[in-house]
């Protein structure tokens, strides 16, 4: 049995038993009739679905390093101190920019069509009039992994993993490393190019999702796309017929150096301990296709308006409470690592943090990495979510979200709220990831969780365990 | 009161009493109960599915004039052989060429980013580096009509009509006219290009329908394309914002020259009165995005299905089944039309007629356009299709579906056989109208329905009163 359980157990019982020992974080009676207001309050609020609206009309496609990126960081920056932030500023993020200027894709033989694909992040470009290869198909990643390279040289890799719908999500947990992991498999084995179906779970879209491939060193790179469903259907039923089947990349997109973008941050400062921060947020950036709505504008508008609403308050938190909104996110957590490499020195600042990058579902589950004697402030935090669909899972550790991961991965205390995720696929990284997917009531859940359990933190008596290399050993993350 | 209303209720009376003239048309019991087992048989068989399946894959999308377009012609001619027709042949249909080759929108100002739009049939291209103006937005059509030129002049015109799904997709009845005549009146008001919210009823998709527009006159066009239901939501929010919203249009597409195509044409040979025909069909092209599955694949392939069963009886029928897939359905019936004018003479050998082109739903209600004499026949028919879900609307005319809507103008005797078409504008004429969009089991329906009615027919003792002029005034068709 792991330690944490342990730990875990021991709380559950001094919970029952209604005991606390002196050194145990709660959260003060008046800070939780203020929690309880701050969620309910929030259930009738528009801000965060207008903030997201903003964000995606006004900005629409931020493309890390592409011109909307800076347009985002103005955005940010103009929409924190509008919303009456004490305090706004920004943090340098430099990361290599990649650029897609168009992507076309066919089947050459035996049955000559288009087919509609699109490029994967830090994919490079293929040769002017295109690259012409057999295909190779793949059930899954292992089988790709375990093929004579032999098979595979010389010939596009085509892996063709079919992801459904789950409100957990977690066939992204399989279509991901797909995404990643497969073009640099490929390439080792001498593949020339590599295409999937798309890590998406709607079967009739024909808009296929991007994302970013695991290609570090730009001398091993093959170009590689994703496919929609409907295309690696009609890949499939080709190959059916038992002909070779040659397809046509022609990919206009690579890395063009570097590009110095900006972690925007904006803070509600508190009014005792302003050093200690209850960190909140989302990631600016958003694939290019689509808005930006689900991934992320959702997570940024959640963490501004529940902040928001703290502000409003009569008397400012105790504590300071930082909404984060990060560069790059999407092309390896840019962001988010240069975020905890310049603050890993001041974790044990941090209070307690998460950030909301799973679109706008309801939030329907909360779980925390914390230390023991914190789990009584947690349970109260839970106690207050329950009435909004939030259920406390006990016995699962807390991630802290995507770039705040990085936080946690140096010592950050960190929950987990985990959003449902039944439609998240069906538009993640597409052209369809519009404002239209967010449902407002939805989205006032969100708030509501977020401004009840960052108050609650905020205004606790005593941490939750943050300190230099705590929660190393909790397991998965989100 | 309209004379056919009186014919109905004779016809309803003479049928009511169980009396029949010596002249009524009827069929004979033997080929009703043959038509029964056709029907049961083929909600059993996968030959219509495999058919649209055939076609989709290994040829794919069949834009008229294009190369796919000699490749479905192919495809049609050795379906009809390897299906065991009797007699395979062409017509040729000539046309104007409109080619497709890139198309790209963007906001331009106030808020710069890329639009997803498609361009429209007929529309010419843009001048090289596109076309840039402000939009000026209409509710719809007749507001556009109604506009002060002055307006409209020198702005690209946007037509904002929100479509929504149901059954019989009666809004594509106030949609496609802002498709087909919307750039028609934008233009003679001196709008320079034309835009308009998709005619789809996914509010979700990033996958704009396209679809033909009026212009007629070269001399007479602007660019027209089509937005998707986002793309119209970001339109309408930008212009909230109160300020000049200008777009830019980038379209390089436009007419080249003519094209002779061919209407493809299969038969089952009457074996008593091989020149008398039952004609049934779907349109062998489709839009270019997708490839064509249910627009018009589906018709197609159940037409074939259909005449294959009747072909696989012990007997030929005793007059012949006439399967055509049309040329250039979607730029104007250009295939229906030359069909029509073909055959104008003969319209009196065209026992019955009708033509499937709204998709591979269920058919779920029956009427026909003809003779008074024949309304025991026809009801004969509904018998037999009623226990598949078919419900026979006797207050309606029949109008042949698209292209045979043609030769039922000249005289032929027509039924409506009306799809489910709950879902089907939701893929219509966009990149997402593919082979999944087909239920097999719908698709076998729809070959019993065929099936049945078309042997029936064949069988019948008497006619349904095709002649020339016959039905001019039976009023609204499909």
């Amino acid at each position: 049995m792991r330690r944490p359980s342990l730990t875990l157990l021991a709380a559950s019982l001094l919970l029952a038993s209604g005991a606390a020992c002196a050194a145990d974080t709660t959260v003060p009676a008046a800070a939780v009739k203020t929690a309880e207001q701050l969620r309910d309050k929030a259930l009738h609020d528009d801000t965060g679905y207008r903030i997201v609206e903003s964000l995606t009309t006004e900005v629409g496609p931020r493309l890390a390093g592409s011109p909307a990126d800076q347009r985002g960081v103005d955005w940010a920056i103009a929409k924190f101190k509008a919303l009456g932030f004490d305090k706004v500023y920004t943090e340098p993020v430099t990361y290599p920019k990649w650029v897609r200027r168009s992507e076309h894709g066919a089947i050459v033989s035996p049955f000559p069509q288009s087919m509609v694909l699109t490029a994967l992040g830090y994919s490079p470009g293929t040769p002017k009039g295109g690259l012409t290869a057999q295909i190779v198909r793949f059930d899954s990643l292992d089988a790709l992994k375990a093929a004579d390279p032999a098979t595979v040289k010389g010939k596009i890799v085509f892996v063709d993993f079919r992801m459904h719908r789950y409100k957990d999500g977690h066939d992204y947990g399989t279509g991901s490393p797909i995404r990643v992991q497969g073009p640099v498999v490929a390439q080792a084995k001498g593949a020339v190019g590599y295409l999937l179906r798309t890590v998406g779970t709607d079967p009739h879209s024909r808009t296929p999702n991007t994302g970013v491939t695991g290609f570090r060193d730009p001398a091993k790179t093959i170009p590689a796309a994703a496919v929609s469903n409907p295309d690696a259907d009609q890949l499939e039923r080709a190959l059916g017929y038992g002909k070779p089947v040659t397809v046509r990349l022609d990919l206009d997109c690579g890395i063009e150096g570097q590009y110095t973008g900006a972690n925007v941050i904006g803070e509600i400062t508190g009014a005792k301990h302003p050093d200690q921060v209850v960190a909140i947020g989302g990631h600016l950036d958003s694939w290019d296709p689509g808005t930006g709505a689900i991934d992320d504008g959702a997570g940024v508008a959640i963490a501004m308006a529940a902040a928001k609403l703290i502000r409003d308050l009569p008397q400012r938190p105790d504590r300071t409470i930082r909404v984060i909104a990060f560069a790059n996110e999407e092309m390896g957590l840019w962001g988010g690592r240069a975020y905890a490499q310049k603050h890993a020195g001041e974790v044990g600042k941090f209070q307690l943090g998460t950030e909301s990058d799973f679109g706008a579902g309801k939030v329907w589950r909360m779980s925390a990495s914390v230390k023991p004697e914190a789990r009584g402030a947690i349970a109260q935090i839970a106690k207050v979510l329950a009435p909004v669909g939030v259920a406390y899972d006990a016995k699962r550790p807390g991630g802290g979200g995507s770039d705040l991961s990085q936080m946690h991965g140096k010592g950050m205390a960190a929950l987990s709220l985990t959003q449902d995720g039944t439609d998240y696929f069906d538009w993640h990284h597409t052209a369809a990831d519009t404002l239209d997917k967010i449902d407002p009531k939805d989205m006032a859940q969100n708030v509501a969780v977020y401004a009840a359990f960052s108050y609650m933190a905020a205004q606790a008596d005593g941490d939750f365990g943050s300190a230099p290399g705590a929660f190393a050993d909790d397991g998965a993350g989100d």
